[in-house]
């Protein structure tokens, strides 16, 4: 496999082992537009002549054309993206391209860079999740009413509407936009002029720079702002939150998939054969969300070991920072789009849902509520009646509705004709009218309130 | 260890694999307050009677008393705190105690308690932050001036203060801080009243528990409420953040009291001796914040594990979320309770540091500077006179600015005698001043700046 | 909660921090033992005076006698276990426990414990997992030819017997029993004797106290000897491997035992009810096996994260290996406990599982099978006529075996009424008599291979 | 970034998230190779006709030459590697291609081929810390004598030998090599023939492919034999571990390389220069083998997520278990390799070195043990002795054996003229003469025995 592979002895390791290029070149677009406005700035501030910065200027624009047509050329010599722009630069326009690193560093310029990249990946997960969330509501609005069971241990424990039930994925989706958005005011601070570690002497314009790219202004501390990956670590905890919640969807689509369920038929588009069963229909693509959750959380992982424990300033083992970001990023996005096309495209098999609902004796708890309401019994105690009914119901194979009146008097005198209205799924759904509750009613107040703020009514 | 530990078949493995008050007993005041909260609620609905909640709440009080005085009894079939409770306020109280539980569950319940515990948490945190800060920016005051080498890659770079490097840390401590009221913010609405998974069919008032307990509002989903463990994990998220730096501060003080750094005398009362060396004077202190870094860590792990992948709504998993946010706040308080009195109580040997940072040619780049200021040369071209008059000087054994400047003319023509002032390291490090960089009246600025924003001139 | 925790200053903290006595007094039997071992050793080389021995030997035993009886005490100043009964012994004996002390350090000593302590906890877990094995040996020996739907996907896939699929269960318990066998055997060195790091100038026998102590000799390298933690990642490696694998059988079981499933009933010792709703009967030991799982991962994580970097000899960083170590290490024989008496007590309700497994054209793939068999056709043009008679039969509503010949033999005229033998059930599962597959007689020729393994028929 | 990226709608989503063949074409020798066993196995089991296994061997020969040319084609519509060579196989050879599925599926066919792969990784992997041990040995061998301060807490502890300290990375290589042999041993059972899940109905010999392939036999049940991943996990911890020690040695060149140590010169090819630093000289290779250590537990935790809970059989999820193997091997064959040549090319400045020995008083520990040997005090009291000792000379700021024998006496009168012998650090590191200890002889004795364990007398 590596047979060979480093007959040429340590300087063939370190070139591959060094090279940053075959992963950082994704940072292509930020370095040439961090590197115009460094530039522009260089001027602005009296230290490159006019003429030398258009130069530069022009020579950027031709690199970053040549690397929109052929993709960036991975010379492992030239190590990295900074270098491999540069030493083409000098090319296309001789020395005075030596005159761009001027006050600043490699250092400064790959933390600039690589905020902007994980600024932009942000700004499109954020897009993703809105999609999200605008499937996820759209589908709710239609499955208000449709009652399920709802579980806890799996276990079937009251009814639940559908559309209650995917009004939860809203709101993880909602705290994962925050998470994302708090992720990315903290990073919006510009290293760009700390230069290698301790600022510079020339005499530059951090707030032009800072601005220029769209930073709320310029980081306060060279030596932090050099070493710090925080705003990665940040988009890595925000993206694994994120996968974890989907990863919880795609568990609940593979089960409801499942014959025994059956309360979902995927969508075709998202789901695959067999090589040798060829009734199967496999949810795929939900296990492939759940599966790419942990490849996040090993991506976040990743980067918190090779964090700890490093000195001030620049390490070496900061360039280990980017392949996790990138997968994670990628694989994230990836994942949203899956799930959105998931909670689409399938088909809810309400009967199916309804059914299961009436099973497990899901109205228990209305009966230990009608109790209480009704007769003014503690809830501890009718806690302890109910759960003699269950088990007379259970002996007899039938549901809680189906004992007779005689039979529950026998349990409790207390409890008369009017307790049937609250023992059927509709009646049990339809009580919950709390605040986030699953009645109806409820499910569209929220599902109005989601259309407003995804601004989905306009 | 284990011998006969399970004799008693599986109703003993039961009972200490489920019970969870050996732990959750730390959210008893929670518990507590989160109860009379939910009767004081009740009663304004009209759904308990003034009398019976009146009970209740003196029943709770005495509860609390007791527990106060002589801890929280730990009987394993009473599972958890929330029963243990409940089930002293019945013999307190009798069966009346038996209406606290009207309109709730433990889901909502422990889901309420443990987010009040982690915001108390989060407090407590962010103040002892506060104090790290102080102390930071209080030694960074006292050594603006002072010189050490700024290191890359553990390499002598370029001159810095010793008051620009502990403000590096002061900017990790505001992020730290910053990452903390993120996620105190995303926490801080109410689950009570979700009830098991569906709301209640009870007329509640939920805006009224959660203004009762300091809370913005309810929760808007009730699946959601009694499923989201996200406060926890944004806890533990930032928690992780904060240990890493913590790490980081922690590895300069082990390195720098190594004796042939010798930069730093640690307080006697932070470090130990050796049961068989017995000149040592070891690092302890900082050893441990390092090595609690990984619990933090592994903690964070540990809870993203358990949620990956769970349905809703609640499943008994979820109990496995309290043992690391409790293990990771307790680590993380006494972290920074160390890092503050290290800070605080080192002795910095600046003599020493001065010295290092007139070794390994740490003004190179204020060569290179010179030359593009000074000569108009590109920095590409400057960087290369400068890394052969570092060759010659290496070869000489000496430092930069004791070659003769002949000896600089021979390699570069345009270098004449003025270059000798920038090449000490007071002159390198008072050129570097562009925001945020290490000369001490820029340092100096972003001290008085750190000393407003913590309200220590007042 | 931490209100004034430490308003004593530094040294509050670090008594607090540096303390390790609160959680490593749980190897004091380890230690007791090591000491006893290594002044055995002393006497022997002529290091120490026989009299001094036995009265260090005695004292020793007291010591032992007094932690039994009431404890070890938790003096935070004493730091750790071998200074705790090293002061109590010099209590008890006096100036004479000093020459305990000689010729090692606690550096060694705390390695020598803790390895004897986790090979003690390798042997309690190897004990545990044979118990489990046992068990699933038993129980698929009573259903060898119980008939349920194998799944991939969570979709049916072809029908497998329940016995196959429990004793899928005792493979990775033999592969987790052979992880833990190798973590021994590499543990099996003894550290005694590297003193602090470099060895020791006294003429000690390292192989007497390796062998006194049960190890296979002594360690080869005595800075090594220090630093190494390598068998508790082994341990935490293999723990967390077999947390895993039950990780998967407790899935299994919350999905089995979910209403739609239902294919059985837990064990009522295993089970818990609802505080809100009486009807529940919740799988939570094997939903606490599962998120136990994210703890142990958790605890290896973390002992992962503090050794990364570390520099020899000896660093404080690594006191915090023990935590994780026995965090895991107890809920790991828990897990095996619960696991196994679950396996043990399960009801499996083998009509509903046989009912499933006549869903899901789960035999054509034994349709498949057949026209390649009988009919010679290539795999991948059956596998392509198959579908066709799947679409066919779902379109219909009914089981592949229900198609009646001349529509089986429209679709490929190849088929006869032959087929129809391979289209039951029964027939799938009594086909697959290859090596390791699903077919009663293999399922009991590899049980009946088992019970020879594990002892189970003297 | 992705803008547009999934308009085409949920099939390009899913192509993209369902293709493994980006990644899995990796397997493509092992997937012929395997391929052709079972081809093999057919024949000898009159499944297959001579002439068709013939023409799908070399049709197999055709598609492997093919791929060494030109490399794999990456058509996502094909899904994977099986699928790929298998559609290439037919355009080659026809409808026949279709036989070689027979009694087989992908699940069992990925599950060989990855097993393969890993294998093959380990044997690379094995030789490449072969090669490292040879180094670390060479290089012990010709400092066995050289003296060096010995650390612990990153503190002068004891004088030890250079030798004896790169002998610890050779223990740790040692535990590497076996850690990896028990995960290869554990691995070697072949799949092949479990099919789906449940084995297969054709006649097949599953010894003969097991053989061929160089198994120790096949696997033993089906379902457990799909849904494996054990072997990938085991691959990964003990990838984890490896790379642990290595990021400890690359700790270490980091720090000596720094100016205050001095005690390494890093080789030029494993090395880099700053784009703004003319001086610097950096140990890149170190720090991204440290770096890399984080990816790769990251890699491992990634898996373990990803397995945490899954139910039997086969899940999409285990798709995700190539991307974290293939990555962990590569990072750490490139570590292995980087770190070699360090060993290898490394100048260590002995002169500074040995400097560093005699400051700190590293000799202490000896005054203690003379005390002891010569005196016999205990060594409590020897200790304590030896602490006024150090005391003194620190306040002189003299060395211990600077000392003037009256002042010793003062402290305690049993010190006599032959104490000074022990205290330089030659005496100190020859009088170590423990098993493992660090006297240059007992240091050439292990040299000895690890040039004869690796085979370098021959």
């Amino acid at each position: 496999m590596w047979g060979g592979r480093f007959a040429e002895g340590p300087s063939a390791i370190m070139r591959e082992i060094n090279a940053s290029i075959p992963f950082d070149k994704a940072l292509w677009r930020q370095d040439v537009v961090a590197s115009k406005a460094h530039v522009a700035m260089l001027v602005a501030c009296g230290i490159v002549a006019d003429g030398d910065a258009k130069a530069i200027v022009e020579g950027l624009d031709k690199v970053a054309a040549e690397y929109e047509a052929s993709g960036v050329p991975e010379d492992w010599d030239l190590e990295d993206i900074h270098m491999t722009t540069e030493a083409r630069l000098a090319e296309l326009i001789g020395p005075v391209a030596g005159r761009l690193h001027t006050a600043r560093s490699r250092n400064d310029q790959v933390a600039t860079d690589f905020r902007l990249w994980v600024r932009d990946a942000i700004d499109q997960l954020v897009a993703g999740l809105g999609g999200l969330q605008r499937a996820l509501v759209a589908r709710a609005n239609e499955h208000a009413e449709s009652i399920m069971p709802g579980f806890t241990h799996l276990q079937t424990a009251q009814p639940v509407t559908l559309g209650h039930h995917l009004m939860a994925y809203y709101e993880m989706a909602a705290r994962d936009v925050s998470r994302f958005a708090d992720a990315r005011a903290r990073l919006n601070r510009c290293p760009l002029g700390s230069a290698a570690l301790a600022g510079t002497g020339f005499p530059i314009d951090r707030e032009m720079t800072a601005q220029a790219l769209g930073f709320d202004g310029p980081t306060d501390n060279s030596l932090d702002a050099v070493s710090d990956r925080d705003f990665a670590l940040d988009f890595l905890a925000a993206a694994s939150a994120c996968a974890l919640h989907l990863s919880r969807l795609a568990e609940e689509f593979v089960i409801w998939a499942s014959q025994p369920f059956g309360f979902v038929r995927l969508p075709d588009a998202l789901s695959t054969g067999s090589s040798i069963m060829p009734q199967k229909k496999n949810p795929d693509a939900a296990e492939l969300v759940r599966g790419h959750a942990g490849r996040i959380v090993g991506c976040q992982v990743s980067l918190m070991v090779t964090m700890k424990g490093l000195p001030l300033a620049y390490s070496k083992d900061m360039q280990d920072d980017k392949p996790p970001v990138f997968e994670a990023a990628g694989l994230l996005q990836l994942c949203i789009a899956a799930m959105t096309g998931m909670v689409e495209g399938a088909t809810f098999r309400t009967e199916r849902m309804r059914e299961a609902a009436e099973l497990g004796y899901a109205t228990a708890t209305d009966l230990a509520d009608w109790l209480v309401r009704a007769a003014d019994v503690p809830f501890r105690e009718a806690h302890h009646i109910t759960g003699a009914a269950v088990k007379l119901a259970e002996q007899r194979g039938v549901a809680l509705d189906a004992l007779a009146l005689d039979d529950l008097q026998a349990i409790d005198a207390r409890i008369d004709e009017r307790v049937y209205k609250a023992l059927n799924v509709e009646a049990s759904v339809a009580a919950r009218k709390s605040h986030g509750g699953t009645a109806p009613d409820e499910v569209r107040a929220r599902v109005a309130e989601a259309r407003m703020a995804l601004g989905m009514d306009e």
